[in-house]
């Protein structure tokens, strides 16, 4: 119940920074008579506004998904846990902004840097918050320390991802910004955790033949 | 509880998208002294956007129920199902865009293919996902083959709906407005998964004396 | 299950209108340096703003009470429901644009009258959404003759003074805005349906010294 | 399930409330082509935005987690008490507009006085909905009158706090907004609250062994 409340607001939080992206996308400034052509032409040079909301969508999709894999293993809350997760609703609520800067400055090396730097934040805020829950007795007993490390690690390899790219950009902000959109098919591929989440699911469905479990 | 939050941040991005179309619509640019007919007029000529948001706001609602009705059958969710999912859910969240794209240039080719086209993208992520679900057994044991074929049919219609909208755009954009506009009024009608939906639950009602599951 | 989901996408879509209220309060075009004085001034003068914020924040929260209070009876929905509820989410999700006019134009009568006119339609889908869910079954046994009436009753009450309003718009909108202030206020106090809710839950409180249910 | 579908449009209104202060964050207008330097220029300009952003989002996160913790003890909910709610909600859904104009003028006493007299409406607020709920029989068993004085306290505290920052603004605008600053703080602590809250989660733990309850 307590920790259900968290995850109501992260999930609207999660829902909107993901739809608000899409108010940074203008319709082009053309009389209401241009020509089709003329349409075409002026989405096709917004290009990087399209780009930055997919991307964007993809990393909010990320961050979501970690979340949600953390919250499966949720007994409760405490206080210092709700705070670590509001400051990490913070970053990912600041995240339709850096895509906004992003998308205006496509090639400029201070929009790549604050936009990884956000996600940054956001995965380390991620990080400690599972850090703190495992450290304070707020999992279920499911969460054996494999399970907390294995969790962990994946979070890590993210931020070590965004920190790289964070780096590179001082180089090539161009390079930086492929290492962007790279990251997200990390995670496309099925992790120990799904196999373990899988796993835990089986015993579940055996209990439950009684047709009011089935909902 | 897995895929419970999955269908909050579907419902929730599904909320948002449709409450942000009428960020769309202006406040017409007048002294705050005009003439109630002055305002009337403004109002009239503007009259695409509002067409285009009632129509977006059925569009989505279509969308909606179908994903509704997918999740009814839901036991669990996988990664790639969880990203299917997400990208389903960037289509829907691109929709005001496209919805404020036509409601700014109306009877243009380009616009009209694009709002189609976005449909198109989301729809085809809804059949995807269903199909995934249905071959990874993600679905519980109600969903019986019939049902499977029954309900990715009924999508494949709205699917071919759009796609001849979109074709037809290229001789006559307003012939493709009249079939965006029609395409909900095919799924008003019950089908045949309402009639199955409505036979499960009878015997889930028999099982309910007991106080506590009433709620 | 069912009905909960729709409930779901009906509260966010009342708590998106409910918070765009204020993206049409807008900050003072003023210098980053102006004098309190001048603040305050400028504030002043935007008071039709902040009224039409209240006075749509608190016609929203009738809309929203009496779907809550109707989602109580509620056993489950089918696809003509759904559809006379998305219609009805339609005209909640366009209340901030006509709030928005509203706030632009406060003594200009078509303001007036489609502020009214959109309250009058989402009362209307309300009274007919409660209506086909009694006749075609879709209320649980609690919901008796008596009830039914009752709560649509209520419905018709607000009605009635929308339309009144709206109706008076033509001869003076100072009195139709005042129609709409005083509208909440006949909602405030205790209905025959309070007391039956309330009635109902006795025997529910009865029911749960079991700790579990305490929850 | 009464008062869930409160807590629904509460999360709701605050999660929409806390995302939509990024809007107030503008990208700046420089040419597409400006240099790193320049943007960064440009966002260092603009701290008061950025800086009004975090306050909002912590003080948006104090009031969030006081509801909450009042939820915890809810079992009903009344006519008058969602009325409460409701202008509590308008108070939380204000609070973007009272951020936007902090961060537009931001040594500027009349923004500092709105903002903490908005935020000081919320508190009230939330104080006079706990009191009601306690005073009409709307708390469940668990809410003492030691608890019920403890939580009443802690929203007291923030009270002070906001009306002597709201009185120190008439002398010095700075002083006032580091106080705004400086509550939160006070919140991060753990509170008796929280030592009652973690003591009942104890029997409860006691009673799960059974695998279904774990969830």
């Amino acid at each position: 119940m307590h920790s259900q409340r968290v995850e109501m607001l992260a999930d609207g939080i999660f829902a909107i920074a993901m739809t608000l992206l899409v108010l940074e996308l203008r319709v082009p400034s053309l009389p209401p008579g241009a020509t089709p052509g003329e349409v075409a032409h002026a989405l096709l040079q917004a290009w990087p506004k399209f780009a930055a909301y997919a991307g964007s969508f993809f990393n909010l999709g990320i961050l979501w998904i970690g979340h949600h894999n953390h919250f499966h293993y949720m007994r409760r809350a405490d206080r210092p846990f709700l705070w670590i997760n509001i400051f990490y609703l913070m970053c990912v609520g600041f995240l339709p902004y850096c895509t906004a800067l992003l998308g205006s400055f496509i090639w400029n090396r201070t929009a790549a840097v604050i936009y990884g730097c956000s996600l940054l934040l956001a995965g380390s805020a991620l990080y400690i918050e599972w850090r703190y829950a495992a450290g304070h007795g707020l999992l279920s007993e499911e969460a054996t320390p494999a399970v907390v490390r294995s969790m962990g690690n994946r979070v890590l390899i993210g931020l070590a991802g965004y920190a790289t790219a964070v780096l590179i950009a001082f180089v090539s902000p161009r390079v930086c910004l492929a290492i962007y959109v790279l990251i997200p098919f990390l995670y496309l591929r099925p992790s120990a955790i799904d196999r373990h989440l899988r796993g835990e699911r089986v015993p579940a469905r055996d209990a439950r033949p009684q047709p009011q479990q089935v909902e």
